[in-house]
């Protein structure tokens, strides 16, 4: 099946914007057995926009559009490609109603271009917006107009916050009914730390080969401080094909795998901290609040973690957690011991099982010749210990952090194993 | 000037891994005034990558790939397109020394799949790859081979930390050397907060009219809490244009300007800040360090926020910041008493000019019929007040913390203008 998403919006092309409705259709797209074929962003002029979606339409089985639906005067996705199917914009009453509405509830005046919002091409099925007023469109062009066989053609809204449930709501169960599939699809990816990605494919791909040349797919993907192993099967067999394979993975590469597919390593920690009741705090300096934030995310951490201190301002350091003055004049905020004493006196102040600590130079300005910019020492504290250790860190500001974070929360992670 | 991206990478297809390169590439293009005119991502498979590279040539100037150029088995974009255009792949020797020493000096195994990185298509640029093993290579394609004109095509590597100095060291004099510009090109954004999409619109369209008829360029994008203006302008008097509808656009819409181009909300707060010689606190609960870990973003953030506290527990917001038990006995840690006691507390603690605090329900737990989920009191104190606002914010877990960071901000920047 020939799948592709169009996103369309000149702000895009101009790169002002991160295209976060790539990643995420793709993904919900992919883990119901649809794999996008192809996608591709354009700006939102009529000519460019239209060469695409008419490129599109000769190969795909399926068109999701982004964009364009909107009250402003570069919202044109929903005219140009009516004009180009050759269909009239019709007005929607129910979808007149809920704009209306929508300002009313909100007691905000209604500006006069947002009824643009309301036609739609005549025909198409029309999904209602409960989270804004551009509806989502919805056309099924006919076999014999641009290739031989139908294509189903979707308009979705921008927002993400408006296209998101209408597509887990809406689409969903329209693709199921329309498109539907007939084999089965696995992916699953097993994310591992501590070793390089040629060194990953060495370990595991000769004792993945009988798995392979019956048709398992194997991805690699080098991020930050972590690699991705990627496995995909189809057809009868996938679920056992991809469990085996994770068993002869896990098995070469043991603890080096921290999680499974979405699992960050923020989950794995809140994960093993409820399973072994026991709690953290933190003492974030340079990583300021990005460790609590991460750790946060995770539904369910409010029960594991303690709190925390940003202890940006030396003063901070003492008054929170107790690091002596003489500590910090003899070795620096930005020291081996600092870190230990952050990291006990976090622990101390909390009553918590484990503490973190993180205090470096982020950059660009602050390091010397001793600390260069990007030094960085995390320190651990624990019923039994307390440790502090040192990493060369050398990125940009928001990088930093999360390196920094990310090899603060492995530290625990393996102390927690 | 007709300019494709195209992002390999199954990967990227599947939805596992957000495609940054898109907004990176395509704005760094465009501050130089080289527009995007499609991007398209593909899978790395021979069939649909070939058939992608081998459209764009039919139609581009210049081309940038990126992915594929790694040493696993799934990097296979050098290959695929050398094999394509005929060219034979050779080994190159300096390639081939900065591989060993990269491993070498980190006292690493160099796997032999490395090597393969040192293969690169006859005749090609090589550009050294200063943060990894994989070069990137530049080819020209002659003109009538694909279309009646020549193309540039750049092939870089996926890695972000790898391709961005590399475009920027190498790419950049590469560009304005081969394929130089003639026409002035701004782009520029003005962020607003407090209006909706229709209303910017509304109150700034009508006035720009001369501009816009002139060829002014006008673009929306409605975000969460936020609305972008974009202004692009060509030519002769670009500037000039831009400069005016700026300020015709800052008189209609006066303070809910809060932005230009990518200054970030935390941007213009370290600004504010810093020129008013102003400190700031932070008493994070819900939150819990993502206004600190967006204010410690900005460089420069250390000389003005003295730091804060995650208080996730109540007992953390007893200890730290001094809230009572009588007023988390009586209203509750979600409540506009304690907020503001958060608040109060950050700053006494701290000495700081300002303290801002946010307590509430992130959920997707906790709430209640009084306090449902999304509920949230963002505390203010300075020398002259403390105050306590309440919103309603109804998302998942992170944009919950992002809209609340947002409102916390808006109100210290009101606070300061």
């Amino acid at each position: 099946m020939q799948i592709e998403l169009i996103n369309t919006g000149s702000v895009l092309m101009l790169g002002r914007v991160l295209n976060t409705h790539q990643q995420w259709l793709c993904r919900q797209l992919a883990d119901l057995g649809y794999v996008v074929t192809r996608q591709i962003g354009v700006s939102d002029d009529a000519g460019p926009m239209l060469d695409v979606v008419r490129e599109s339409l000769t190969r795909a089985d399926l068109i999701i559009t982004t964009g364009g639906l909107g009250p402003t005067s570069d919202d044109c996705t929903r005219d140009l490609i009516a004009g180009m199917l050759g269909v009239k914009l019709v007005r929607h009453d129910e979808v007149l109603s809920r704009i209306t509405e929508f300002f009313t509830s909100r007691k905000r005046l209604m500006p006069e271009s947002t009824k643009v919002q309301a036609l739609v091409p005549a025909g198409a099925l029309v999904l209602l917006n409960a989270h804004g007023t551009a509806p989502g469109l919805v056309m099924e062009v006919p076999a014999g107009k641009f290739r031989s066989k139908a294509t189903l053609l979707i308009m979705l809204p921008g927002p993400p916050r408006e296209l998101r449930p209408m597509f887990t709501n809406q689409i969903v169960p329209l693709l199921k009914e329309k498109l539907p599939l007939e084999t089965e699809f696995i992916c699953r990816t097993l994310k591992t730390t501590g070793l390089g990605e040629s060194r990953v494919e060495e370990m595991i791909a000769p004792k993945l080969k009988h798995l392979t040349d019956r048709g398992l797919e194997l991805g690699y993907c080098a991020r930050t401080g972590e690699v991705d192993v990627r496995f995909v099967a189809r057809g009868c067999g996938a679920q056992q094909t991809v469990a085996e394979a994770e068993c002869i993975l896990r098995v070469a590469i043991g603890d080096n795998v921290f999680g499974v597919d979405d699992e960050q390593l923020e989950t794995v920690i809140v994960r093993l901290l409820t399973e072994q009741k026991q709690t953290l705090a933190l003492a974030e300096s340079c990583t300021s609040g990005f460790i609590a934030n991460r750790i946060t995310n995770v539904p369910g951490a409010s029960s594991v973690l303690w709190g925390g201190v940003v202890s940006y301002a030396n003063e901070a350091k003492m008054k929170f957690l107790g690091v002596q003055q003489s500590t910090l004049a003899a070795h620096g905020a930005v020291s081996e011991e600092t870190a230990r004493e952050m990291a006990e006196g976090a622990r101390r102040v909390s009553g918590a099982d484990f503490a973190l600590s993180a205090t470096g130079i982020a950059g660009p300005d602050g390091g010397t010749a001793e600390k260069p910019v990007g030094t960085v020492f995390i320190g651990f504290a624990s019923a039994e210990k307390s440790r502090a250790y040192k990493f060369f860190n050398r990125f940009d500001r928001e990088t930093f952090k999360y390196v920094t974070s990310q090899q603060a929360l492995e530290i625990l992670r393996r102390a927690l194993l």
